[in-house]
C-alpha cells in the first residue's frame, strides 16, 4: 500500500522480455516487494508487436520507440532484452537518462564495450543487472554456504560444463550466434559455466582456453555456404585465486543435452554434485559420514533452502525456471531500495565477459593467461 | 483490454491461497487467458490478516466476513481454501450465491457432503473446480496421450503411489488429519493417487482396501495420548473398467518422501515411469525400439509437450508447483469461457472422495468393494 | 591342501547348473571354503548333452542316468538344476542316499511337496539349500544389519517388488510357467520378493493377495488357444509379526523391465530404497542428519559391505549376478562344514511356498488369511 | 579334452593377483576356451606367501624365485602382478624365456622402458597383454559399435573421466604413487581415460596437458613432511585425428568418487553417456527418435551385447568388475590361440604410456603437443 511505486519499461518480448514479465509477475506475490512494481510500459520492433505485447504481459503501455520510453521520466527501470546487439545502446541510453537498467545477457560483444557501460552506470549512479538467473537458485546459495562454511573442507578441484544442443542441424543457417564479433559458445553459454564457477570458488586467476569450431560452415541464406570461425565447444582449465584447480566446458552441439549447466565441487572432507537438469537437487558426499554408510545423498530443495520457501512451505515441490528469474529480480529491487548489495551488476557482467575474452584469447595464443 | 473482467474472491491465505493467487498472477502473463483478471477481494479469519495478505498477493480489497464477499455481486468467481473442515458451507454458499466455486482438496470429508455440493452446482448451473494439481503436469497430459493413442499397447498393469513423510514423527500432537471424518491418509494423498490412475487408464470398477494406522495414539495437547483411528498408511488393489489390474498405494509416514507421487504403466507394447520427485521428466519404453537399444528413455519436458512452451520456449529448463497450479487456474478459465469442459469439477471430486470411502469401507470389511 | 575334499554330483547343465558351476569356480578362489569342491559328475538328460556340458563346466565325468549319479557313493551334494517337474523325485532321491541336497528354487510345485522335501531332508539328517540368491548380496546383508541394529528406528511400512518381463508377448506358446500346478507368476517371481520381505522384516503374518491373470490364452502349438489360468501379476497386502504392514507385487509382465527387485522400507528413524537394477547400491535416508543437509544418500558396495571385499578391495567396482551365486554355495559349505546354520535350507523353502500358496488362496477366496 | 594345455605362472597375490586367478576360473567355465589352463605356479615374495595363496587361488606350485619360474619350460604365460617397479625386469625375462606375458598397467614407469618391452616382445614373438580391464566391458563394445557404425553420426566431442578418491587424505603418507618417476594420478587413473577415448574414437593427435599436484607434501614417514611433485589431478584437451575434439580428466581426490570412469560422446546424430558407477548401462539419445519422445534411453546390459549372454542368458542381472577380467584373460586366450589379434598388447601399453607423458610434458611446457 505505502510501498513506493517502481515503474518498469521493458524493451523486447521475446524469449527473455516474456520471462522478465512473467518473473515480475511472481516476485510482486511471492516476495515481501520493497516497491509497487507497475508493468508501465513495453517498447518493441513495432507499434502492434508492442501494443499486443503489452496486453499479453500485462503493461499499461505500448511503444515503438524506445528511445521516448528510455527518456520518459515515469519510467524507473529499464530492462533490455532485445536482440543482443542492441544491449550496449540501449543500456547506455537508459543509463544516461538516470535510469536502472536490468540487461539481459551477453552485456556486450566486447569487453571493452562492457566495460563502457559498467564504467557509464557507476558514473551516472544507477544500479544495474544482468540476467545470471542460474545463479538464483536456492541449491545454488546452498552450495556456496556450504562452502564457505567449510563443509567441504579445502577446496580442490572443481568442473563445470554448461551444454546444450540447439546448434546441432549443420544445415541451419549462419546466425548472429556464429558472427566473428560477440559469438560463439563460450559467450553464450560458457559465461553461465563462469559465472558459476566464479560464485561457488572465488575468482579465476588463470586460464587456458581451448575453443573449437565443429560445424567449419553453415549455410548462408543464399545458396552458399559461409565459413564459421567462433566456437561450438570451447574449454577451459582454470586456476581459481585460492589455489583449487578446475575446468569448465561450453557445447552447443552437445546433442540430446537441453539444460546440462553441472558442477562437481571436490574438498578434502566432502563433495558436490549437481546438475540444472534436476535443479531442485544438490548432491552431497560427507566424509564425516560413518563409515560403510557414507555416499552422496540427493538433499532436495525446500523450505530449508531460502528463498524456496517463499514459493511453497512443504519441501520436494520444486520450483521452475521462471521462478529463477522471480528470485532474480527480487534481488534486483532489493538492492534498489539499498537494502542489500546488487546481486550480479554491469561490473560483475564486465568481469565474465573478461574472463570469456581471456579464454578465448588463450585459446587462440595457445598459452595461458591471466584473467585481468 | 476488450476481454470481459473476472472478478475473483478468495477465502484463506495459507499454502494453497497464496498458490492460488501466485497462479492467476502467472496465468494472467503466460496464457492467453478469456478474462481479465481481477484479484477482488480477499477473505480472512480476521481483518487484519486478510488486509495482509490482500496486500501481498495483489487483492484489491479484504475482509472477514467471507459470507458477505460471497454474497457480493462483485464477485464471479469464489476461491475456496480455508480450512478443510469448512469447504462445504462455503463453496454451497458460494453456489447458492450463484457464483462459480473453485475448492481446493478435498471437496468435504464425506461422500455424501460431496454429492451435495456436487448437485448444488449442476443445479445451480455454476461451473467448479477442485484443486488436483499434479494432472495439470505437461507429462501427465503426455501419458495419457501416449496411452490412449496406443503408443503401450494395451495396457495390463498400473502401480502408483503417493507418499511424503510430514506425520512420521509419532510425538507431534494429533490433528484435524487424525479426525475419524475425512481424515487419514487416503483421502489426503490415496486421493491424489486415484485421480491419477483414474486420469490416466479410465475407470476403476473394483478395489480392494487395506488402510493402516501405524502410529496407534498421539498426544492430546494436554499431557494425555489420544487414540488415532485413521490411517498412516493405504493400499488397494485395483480393476479399472478396460480389465486392466493395478494398485495405490499413499503414505505420510514415507520417512524421507517428500512428493513421491509415482506411477508406472506396462502395457503390451510400452510401459511409463514418473516420479513427482522429477516431474518435468516421463520415462518411456517402447518395445518397438531396436533389438541392443532398448531401454527406458528419459523425455524432458520441452514445448513439443503443451502447455510448457508457454512458460518457456527452450526444453529442459523445468516448470515448478506453482505453475502446475496455474495451468489448473487456466483450464478452469476456459472452461468458465465455454471453450472447454470443467477439468476437474466437483462431480470428479465426488468420484475421488467416493473411492476413497470405497477403499476405506473395503479395508474395514476386509472385501472387495464395487466403486459404483 | 589338507581340506577334505567335497564331490559335487550336479543335475541340469541350462542357465542355473551352469550358474552353480561358475559358483563354484569362483567361489573356490575369492573364498577360504573348509572343502576341496571338486566337480565330480554331471547329468544330463543325454549322454552326449551331459558330457559336452562337463567339459565346458569342468566336470571329472558325465551322465545321462541321474538316479546311477545320485546313488554313488563317490558324491557328496547333488545340485538338481533340471526342470522344476523333477526338483521333487530328484531330491528326495537324494536325500534318500544321504547326500546334501542344493536344489533350485522352486523346491516344488505345492507346498505339500515342499513340506515332504523338506522333512525328508531333516528326518534323514542332510543339509539343504533352495537357490535364492538376491539375499546373498551384500546389500541385502547391510539393509538387513541396518534394521536390525535399529538404525531405521522402528519399522512401519514396506514395499516389495519383483518384476520382469519375458512373459509380455501374448503370442509366446502356453508353457510350464502357465501350468495350474505350480507355475504363476507368484510362484516364480514373487517368491523372490516375499523371501526378501521375511529376510530384511521377520515373519509375515497375514496376507491378503490379488492374483491377475493378464493374458488369458495362448497359443496352445497346435493352432488353437488355450486358457491360461495362472497369474501374470499377483499382488499381496502384508502384516509382518512385528507390527509392520507392507505389500509385494510381482508381475513377469512388466514391459521393459529385466530384474526389478525392488524395496522400500520406511522406519520412525530412517528409510532404506533398493532396486536389483542397480545391486552394489543401497540407498539410505537419515532423518537424524542435520536439517537442510537431509536426502538419501547412495551407498556404494565396498570392503565394508562383507563379503564384498573378498571379491574387490577396492569399493564401487561391482560385483556380477554370478558373484551373488558364488556367496550362495559359500554359505552353504560353511553350513555343511557346520560353522555356520544352512542360509536359506528346504524348511525355508517350504516356507516360502507355504507363502505363496496363502497367497493365491487368499485371491482366489478373497480374504485375508494367516500364514499359519 | 583335446584342448591344448596352457600353463600359467603368476607372479604376484595382491589385488590384481587374485584377479587374474580368479578371472581364469571364471573364464575356463564361461568361455569356451581354445586351451585347457593350468594354474601352474605362482611366485611371491617369501615362499611361504607364495603357498598359502597358491592352495587359496588353485596353483599347483608355488616358488618364492620368480626367475626360475620364468625360466622353466613348464610355464607357457607369464603374468605379472609385482608391484609397478618390477614390471619392465619380470616382463623382459619372461619374453627373453620364449612366454607370452600379461602385465598389470602400467607397463612401465618411462614410454621408453615400455617402448624396450614391445620391442623385445616384438622382437621375441611372443604375445602380450596389459590389463586394460575397463575395455572388456560389453557395454563399450556396444558404444564402440554404435559410434563405428554411424549410429550417432559424426562425432562431434568428447569427455572422458576417471575419478576415484584413495588419496584423499593428506595425511596418509608418502608413497610409490607420488613417486616422480612413474607416478601421479594421469599415469595411474589417467591411462585409463586415455585408453577409453582411443578405444571409442581413434587416434589422439594433439594434447594441451594440466597436471595438478593438490596436496603439496606429505608425510615422509619419519615425522617429516615431504614434497610432492606429481599429479593429484589431471586434464587435457584432446584433438582426435578423426577432427573431434575432447577432453580428459583424472583425479585420486575426487571425494566421494570410487569409481567414475565416465565418457561423453555427441555426434551430429545422437550421443552416449556411460559411468562405470553404472558399468552395466549405456546411456543412448537418438536423434531419429520422435519429436516429444526424444531422450537418452538406458540400455541395459543383455544377450544382445556380447559377450553378456555367456555369463548369464537373462538380460538386466550384471556382471562384475571380475568378469571383466574373466573377458580380457579369454581375448588374450584367442590372441594365443591366433584366433583373434591382440587386445591390448605391450605396442597399445606403449601408446598409452606415451600419451600420459605427452600429455605432462605440455603440462609442463604449457604448450600444446603432437602425440607423437
Amino acid at each position: 500500500m505505502s510501498k513506493p511505486a517502481l515503474r518498469i519499461g521493458l524493451i523486447g518480448s521475446g524469449f527473455m522480455g516474456k520471462a522478465h514479465a512473467f518473473a515480475y509477475g511472481t516476485a510482486a506475490k511471492v516476495f515481501d516487494l520493497p516497491f509497487e512494481v507497475e508493468l508501465h510500459t513495453l517498447a518493441d520492433a513495432s507499434l502492434d508487436l508492442a501494443q499486443r505485447a503489452a496486453s499479453a504481459l500485462g503493461f499499461a503501455h505500448a511503444t515503438s520507440d524506445w528511445r521516448a520510453m528510455v527518456a520518459d521520466p515515469a519510467i524507473d527501470v529499464v530492462h533490455v532484452t532485445a536482440p543482443n546487439a542492441f544491449h550496449k545502446e540501449m543500456s547506455l541510453a537508459a543509463v544516461a537518462a538516470g535510469k536502472h537498467v536490468h540487461c539481459e545477457k551477453p552485456l556486450a560483444p566486447r569487453a571493452s564495450d562492457a566495460r563502457e557501460m559498467a564504467e557509464a552506470a557507476e558514473a551516472r549512479g544507477v544500479k544495474t543487472q544482468l540476467g545470471f538467473n542460474y545463479l538464483c537458485n536456492p541449491m545454488l546459495a546452498l552450495a556456496r554456504e556450504m562452502i564457505q562454511a567449510g563443509e567441504l573442507g579445502e577446496i580442490r578441484s572443481y568442473r563445470g560444463i554448461h551444454a546444450e544442443d540447439y546448434m546441432t542441424d549443420a544445415s541451419a543457417p549462419f546466425s548472429f550466434r556464429n558472427d566473428p564479433v560477440g559469438g560463439g559458445v563460450m559467450a553464450d553459454l560458457g559465461s553461465h559455466a563462469l559465472a558459476t564457477a566464479e560464485f561457488l570458488l572465488g575468482p579465476i586467476a588463470r586460464v587456458m582456453g581451448d575453443a573449437v569450431t565443429a560445424i567449419p560452415a553453415r549455410p548462408d541464406g543464399q545458396g552458399g555456404m559461409r565459413p564459421v570461425t567462433t566456437d561450438d565447444v570451447a574449454r577451459a582449465f582454470l586456476r581459481f585465486e585460492s589455489g583449487a584447480s578446475g575446468s569448465v566446458e561450453a557445447s552447443w552441439i552437445a546433442m540430446g543435452r537441453k539444460m546440462q549447466h553441472d558442477f562437481e565441487v571436490y574438498g578434502s572432507k566432502g563433495a558436490l554434485l549437481f546438475t540444472q537438469e534436476r535443479f531442485n537437487e544438490l548432491h552431497f558426499y560427507s566424509a564425516d559420514d560413518v563409515r560403510g554408510r557414507q555416499g552422496f545423498r540427493r538433499i532436495e530443495a525446500g523450505p530449508a533452502h531460502a528463498p524456496y520457501g517463499r514459493f511453497c512451505v512443504a519441501p520436494g515441490h520444486q520450483i521452475g525456471f521462471n521462478d529463477l528469474k522471480a528470485i532474480e529480480m527480487a534481488g534486483f529491487l532489493d538492492a534498489l531500495a539499498g537494502t542489500a548489495p546488487e546481486p550480479f551488476n554491469f561490473r560483475k557482467g564486465l568481469r565474465i565477459q573478461e574472463l570469456v575474452e581471456t579464454v578465448l584469447a588463450s585459446s587462440r595464443e595457445e598459452r595461458w593467461r591471466e584473467t585481468t
